[in-house]
């Protein structure tokens, strides 16, 4: 049973609200030996941070992690390692501005959790979203910055491909140019644009979607738990689980509809190294439920947020007709700092298979068979 | 941990493969006194059950289920219910045919799970798929079947809205129709294209997607546990775990990422009974993670099926390049049976979370709130 | 984990009730490629079948194991052997006789779950305890059989220690005695003696308690995961699940808080295979919840069975008071069949940690530290 | 439920070493609207807090608990409630003095975790017993106390039962005075001779063990989840999860297993309130794994803690013989601070229990039965 932890054999329960003392997680499950420095998950973190560019809130926090437990110096290199211990995270809070919140405190956001909360909870840390804040995806970065160590080789990238209406050229795909723009888009000229777009919906107020993909490399073959902790299974709820997600695809995903049996088929021949080489990757590396060695490779859908200028007909707490306007900080595009937060997801699954793998089968089985062996 | 079991507190584990003795699920978690028949269940599995038309497989399987546990008579009523302890659901498996598998035995069909269950098992029951056969979905509808009765109120139903590239029209969709022909289709005129369109795939030996959607009615809002158990995440989870299910949406989907934040606010309004209404449903019913007590929509694209007659390039287990075809009985459009196994997912997610609101919340909040009460 | 699935990696959900069509259970999270035939459950089965003393229920159920699912032919080895999917393990009930239970019906058996079945649920099966029943253990005994196979070089024994009021001569210890009286009784002397007792027991209308001893040897050191699913903890939370055990202790239990620090402390000497010896073993081969490489020993005391010819006063389901007698086929001492049944909840806490242990940590750390490497 | 976090529904994931920056934990699953302030839990951490008299060890740390998370201000009431998201317990350390571990360091001490954690981990922060130390029973008496305030009407209390081999005399039991000794013991005249007798083993640098007896009064009927959830079976497994914890009871525990089935039978009356009453409570109120609406009665044995002046022989993690001694701050008993760690684990599987219960069966089943009805 989960709410507020993700995971199985590698986990983190996160915990924290936007306008609270603090945010974090609590990492556990972790193999220990691990090199492992605040530094590491700094990195990671800085990517998702507000502030950074004029398209993302303006809220500033520094978002500094402090690893609160489960390292400790190893004794042969004198490098802070993990214990297997729970590793906790601790983000302290610091631009909260919870000055005056008299309007959104009663009415509802139309397209925002304020509703559903209240109505489950009947209570709400309605400060900048409380709970439902995309602040607490800074929990899920931190921990994901862990889960990249475990998987040896692996390396999980994203991109954003699609902003409001606007799609990449895939043929223009550079992965260098991700750092080079504030979208994390890999096609430079369409990032272009795309500084033009967000700025004429920022000043107008309102607000875009977008669509991210991940990209893992080197994930082993034989990853994922049928029937129901199939990896991509495991992986639609890790990615649709993120704010203002509401799509999510592996490999071609609802093209894949469209196509015949010969067309999807991801064609095979032996590769140099005693593995199968696939002519195509249309099944975005899940075949069955489990990584077949190729690229794993997701897509999701970012609405565009219900922080707007516009005037929206909603309703209040005490069950009163009323129009709601909605001021103060805001990204215009939450789909951006999605792509930090969708590749952290993506190598917590991972990593948790990968344990969960090695759990049930060992290190693994041979293949090629061996004919009479 | 999961695995093979799916849910939190309404939850079942299936087990089985396709051409073994049986396969069948264990349900646990129901709540007692729920008046449940085998026929009940039936009547769903019935829907699943192969052989029915010349558009799916020509296997016989009877799909006869048996209650094996958990129900007693209720003395008052008569009638048999459930008790609270576990539903063994049991489906012996009748028309196998397993004779003849030199073919499929040692070679790997393209997009098929084949490789991958023979790469993290180092072993595999090929005979019809095995584990990895649609057949297991049968368990699936079954525990379906007892989650419907859970949610007092709920209706759940499936549509397949795309066959191949072609899409039904909206406008013409009746729910009516949907069993008026063999594809669970609303839309009563793109069914018979779909019928001429589907025999020419089938005799072309090959084979085609669809999408299908589900629609959740009677949903109480305040369902869903943020942040990593979320309403939508488990939903998304549940059908992307579906056998060849390429990708998931809930409410508009990847349609959100193209919208402008004023279009996507599902704007409300206090209707008659204490709730609000909302003008529109972009958010499929879902809001942070929570149901808002509108219909909850989730919809998702199955890729082909592997099994055609032409010939594609492969590997075989013994690390031989080869090519394959695959002749012997198969569906060309897995997404048709697909619908009353989406139903059944949705049904289990929102009996789940049922459950576990009521556990952490009793028997709910008060909405909206009594000023100075 | 939770409800009737028991375990966390390797587990099993069990079903089914005393009266009903079947008992049985699905083993979930087996490695893959380890050789499993019914015949290998079945011998730990016939020890806890029933009807095999005067000492035991004379309900005759042969316990025949059907295994359903998750296992195939090794093609190397032509042996059957686990797939790596659930094994679904079925015991048909044969010998029900459900005809009179115009007593029990209404009426609760003090110290049986009768009231508080009926207290939480509403409704209970009551045909020869349903649930509650100690039928239910076959299951655990079934899932424990395939649990044994897991730990390379593991050996699970159990034996009875007290029956009543009247302990074993540890002294007279000899695990080749235990075959050869009905109690799985290590003393052959005292065996002697429980048989005139239990007799005047049975003779007697009366029931009495027992104490088991389960020794595990072979268990690698490691296992066990600080700090709430340490090993001891979950073994004693398998022991005192089942059905009538009150008490339980690693190694010297209760013993201890009457010991001195000096005369608890398992003193330490490097042995010749390069991992340490322990010159007593008070810990019962659990320290900080962990595995130390020693034997495990745990103990656990059953109560005497509630079933009785003695009238007792009592409530029925009306609210009324009335008085019980139980007549019917019973165990004078469930204790006896509870050796193998604990045999089975120590090997499948074993086997789980081990695979929680590889999962975490892989195959392992080396000891003792190499200085300076 | 699994590593770092206890319980289903209402759990708890906790962090920290002994000498790291602080210790606390994440509980989740709490329902809203529960008024929590820090002083609530400061209130039992403080009975749990070391260096209050001569026999507990001398480390100053105040266990000063900072709520981070989870509370937010009830409009209607002014006070400080839960809301329904993760309530983050932090508490810092403070004296820690890990100025020398020298001796540690290296050296396992016989009947400690040392051994076992470097066999497992490969490395272990040893500074002060690091996550083994029993400073991370606060964390478990800080999450305990919110639990309390989950179950209405529920109480639970702990007393002190036997020191070394001193048992005190029940005919004196006066949970009064609980409170009037360093021992929470209830007999005040035997609270006097522990006094004389724990100095002794105190200035001989020795170390004693105990046995904690946990009485939990207003316990509704009917929380447990049978057969692997058991409410004996998750006490069983929590109290034995208490660091040093080497057996637990549950009711007469060790004792039935002396008794006859009519001496252990807990007969019933009906009382006035429409409820059975029990004649005895020798099955401490859980029957069949269910609460019987009688107190809860759960004992636990305390081993003598490993830190001892006395030399003992024993190895290094080289690998080479050696003696150790420990000197330093350390409990003589540390069964004394126990108390108040038992009773926060009784709470929470009581909490963890009383939400399931609620999960599965809403507001509860009508008892008794009436005829027709």
């Amino acid at each position: 049973m989960s709410f507020n932890t993700f995971g199985h054999l590698f986990r983190f329960t996160s915990f924290g609200e936007s306008h609270g003392a603090a945010i974090g997680c609590v990492v556990d499950g972790c193999p220990p030996r691990i090199p492992l420095e605040a530094a590491d998950i700094q990195a990671h973190l800085d990517k998702r941070r507000p502030g950074q560019s004029r398209f993302t809130t303006q809220r500033q926090e520094p978002d500094a992690v402090k690893i609160m437990s489960g390292v400790f110096t190893d004794e042969t290199t004198g490098k802070q390692v993990t214990t297997g211990t729970p590793i906790m995270l601790l983000i302290e809070n610091v631009d909260q501005r919870s000055k005056d919140y008299s309007d959104i405190k009663d009415k509802y956001r139309p397209g925002h959790a304020g509703y559903t909360y209240d109505v489950k909870y009947g209570i709400t840390d309605y400060r900048g979203g409380g709970r439902a804040s995309a602040r607490e995806t800074a929990a899920r970065v931190a921990a994901g910055a862990v889960a990249r160590k475990i998987v040896p080789g692996l390396t999980v990238r994203g991109a954003l491909i699609q902003m409001g209406p606007h799609k990449i050229d895939r043929a223009r795909w550079d992965w260098n140019e991700i750092g080079n723009n504030p979208f994390f888009c890999p096609d430079a000229k369409q990032a272009k644009f795309f500084e033009a777009y967000l700025d004429g919906v920022r000043k107008a107020g309102s607000s875009c979607g977008a669509v991210i993909e991940i990209v893992a490399e080197g994930v082993p073959a034989g990853l994922g738990a049928p029937v129901y902790a199939k990896l991509d299974g495991d992986l639609a709820g890790a990615l649709m689980g993120i704010n203002a997600v509401k799509g999510v695809e592996i490999g071609d995903g609802f093209l894949t509809a469209a196509m015949s049996g010969e067309d999807n088929a991801d064609e095979m021949r032996m590769g140099n190294e005693g593995k199968p080489v696939f002519l195509s990757n249309h099944a975005g590396g899940i075949l069955g439920g489990i990584s077949s060695g190729q690229a794993v490779v997701a897509r999701f859908a970012v609405k565009p947020t219900s922080s707007i200028l516009t005037p929206r007909k909603t309703v209040d707490r005490y069950g009163r007709d009323t129009e709601i306007v909605t001021k103060g900080r805001h990204d215009p595009c939450v789909g951006i700092r999605a792509v930090p937060i969708g590749e952290a997801m993506v190598a917590c699954v991972l990593a948790d298979h990968f344990l969960m793998q090695r759990g049930q089968m060992g290190e693994g089985t041979a293949w090629p068979f061996k004919p009479g062996a």
